[in-house]
């Protein structure tokens, strides 16, 4: 295990109902709150009419809607200027992850000279930040519960984090129910975010940390269980329950800390998104089956024999590499099950810009401290991989 | 899944030479620190001379020594009365749960009028607390990230606990190095504590609470696998990281939160070392497998196979009732290999005061709330078989 730092302080509010806590959170930060939201959906399932009948009276509400899914740097921009002119106390972030993420975003820009992209590239010109509440519709990111936040721009093709201690949310709302009506679609994206982060903390590097992995397991076993019944049924809440806290839980530190080196399959898909604005869950779910078949090897055989056994549940045989494949396979064929679309064809990518974006990976991250080193060639491997069946 | 509110704030220094982090640590609260410690360990493996020689030229340091290992609340008293007399700014504890535990209560007590004995049947009357640090030589109690302490009055032969969100430390450096001198008897003892909470919130009558049950089955796999190693080569720091992060992880809310009722084998075990001051985790040893086989049956036999399956790693098999008492066998056989005496007589108790702890024990918790309703009788019972082999 490696030495670490761990620091997860966000007071999480867990359960049905739990929105009546939002006044007493908001009242601790102050009177002038900026409500951050996405499309149309918190007005169509009336958390939009609930959030303002019991802020409205006491606070005095901003409003920037329209974030967009994978949230751009304009919206931060437009945010940033809106919380300075309107002297904006306390951020109100109620969505999903991108939703979050943009307000984290906002949060630091506020007190930045700068333009905000420049944390993408050195998060330690963030050193103030306006607080953030949260109110999660959608279980995936873990931006809930962490720093991180990924941001785009789309004029340069660009998708990068940012994020420190001063980005974490002082308290997120996580009430099941608001999961109900997400779409099919967006539920097994969701999911197939949520395993993506276990998936890229288990394989590393680093030894020993059984602490991390056996967590990591917990929590994956826990997605697999419940992803189906909540397509099946989506307002099934015990399953919307602990897919919400599978969410935060897969992504506030406890399976990453302590183990090192970069993601892999993250790097790949924030390519994807970024020159073809793809459903990040689903873009993960394609690359990581393609990634996993490429790095094994003599050296990975006896990870994956543990994926195999201790995540998919499959039985211990002699044959090691058989077992690492039918562990991957496993894990492809739960993706398709979900309906995830589950080629680069299938999702309007064609070949032509594959090289340009494998060399763009290896350009955005440390892909070179990976579990396995992955230079350009390596990810357009993987993508080429991933074109088609 | 219950309703729940988490909150681990704690930010976590993990690893070798964390130390180092302690003069920033403690800076953010003030120029005042009362160091709170327990024997003479900390003497012996230079902890003690190491934290002074980072911190006495920056800061003004009050000593409180001679921590029990069960806390007595005249300890708590006299660390109120050196906080108040001196204006300590902040309470550095350096030791196991028991040092923790004790600063936790002066911390709250410096701010209350009335005697700090009164949190143990109302912690509401904590409403200001000093910041409180700790530095971690036991992997066991977790209270290193929670905010729970356990104080004894041993005139009244009371063991009772207090705390609430104000008592959480707000850094807890955990270097695994500072637990190789702890003794094989301790490390054992510290090993079955981190079960014993893990195993109480597994065992509870909330269904569907599949996030925190794949959680605590993890941290059991990692503390029977590492335990036995941390006894056979105390210097190995992948064992000694793995369970002292596992000790932290195991009480700080995971895998309690969103499962109600109330545990069992504590408030049992509480009342043996209030009455006979035995090692706390020694106690839960003996106790844990007797209430298992205590309330095993129809309604809780399919939780016990999930126990004997995951945890334990028995092959599934038709007959539920045997499978389930072979992960209590199993349970019980990981307690005694690791060298921990296993019946009441073993550690000095005879059949005297049974039914008066029985009484006391039902008495002092709300024993009708936990997963399998205990009563006088039962408890009784369970004492009972616990005295011989």
């Amino acid at each position: 295990m490696e030495n670490f730092q761990f620091y997860a302080p966000t007071k999480i509010f867990f359960g049905e109902e739990q929105l009546n806590n939002l006044p007493d959170i908001l009242q601790e930060f102050g009177e002038k709150v900026l409500l951050v939201y996405g499309g149309g959906s918190i007005k169509r399932n009336g958390l939009y009419d609930a959030v303002l009948k019991l802020s409205e009276d006491v606070f005095e509400i901003q409003e920037l809607s329209g974030v967009e899914p994978n949230p751009r740097i304009e919206t931060v921009r437009k945010g940033v200027a809106l919380c300075r002119e309107k002297k904006v106390d306390v951020i109100l972030a109620v969505g999903g992850g991108s939703t979050i993420d943009c307000a984290k975003a906002i949060a630091a820009g506020v007190f930045y000279e700068g333009d905000p992209w420049d944390f993408t590239s050195d998060s330690s010109l963030i050193t103030k930040a306006l607080p953030l509440v949260s109110v999660l519709t959608l279980a995936a990111t873990g931006s809930e519960m962490n720093s991180g936040a990924v941001i785009s721009d789309m004029a340069k093709n660009e998708k990068l984090s940012l994020g420190n201690s001063l980005t974490i949310p002082k308290a997120s709302i996580l009430d099941p129910t608001y999961t109900f009506t997400v779409p099919e679609y967006q539920t097994a994206a969701g999911s197939a975010d949520i395993m993506s982060h276990l998936i890229e903390n288990y394989f590393k590097q680093t030894r020993g940390a059984e602490v991390q992995d056996r967590l990591a397991e917990g929590l994956m076993r826990t997605v697999l269980q419940y992803t189906p019944i909540a397509l099946k049924t989506p307002d099934n809440y015990e399953a919307r329950a602990n897919l919400m806290w599978a969410s935060s839980l897969g992504l506030n530190g406890l399976t990453g800390r302590g183990k090192g080196g970069s993601w892999s399959c993250h790097a790949i898909e924030h390519e994807l998104s970024a020159f073809y604005d793809i459903t990040h869950g689903v873009g993960l779910a394609i690359i990581t089956p393609r990634w996993m078949e490429h790095i094994l090897s003599e050296q990975t055989v006896e990870k994956f024999v543990s994926f195999a056994v201790n995540v998919m549940g499959l039985s211990l045989i002699d044959d090691r590499f058989a077992l690492a494949r039918e562990g991957i396979r496993c894990l492809k064929n739960h993706f398709t099950s979900w309906g995830i679309p589950m080629t680069l064809v299938d999702v309007g990518i064609d070949g032509e810009k594959l090289e340009l974006m494998a060399n763009k990976a290896v350009e955005h991250n440390t892909l070179d401290k990976a579990y396995v080193p992955l230079y350009a060639e390596d990810v357009l491997s993987i993508l080429k991989a991933s074109l088609n069946d």
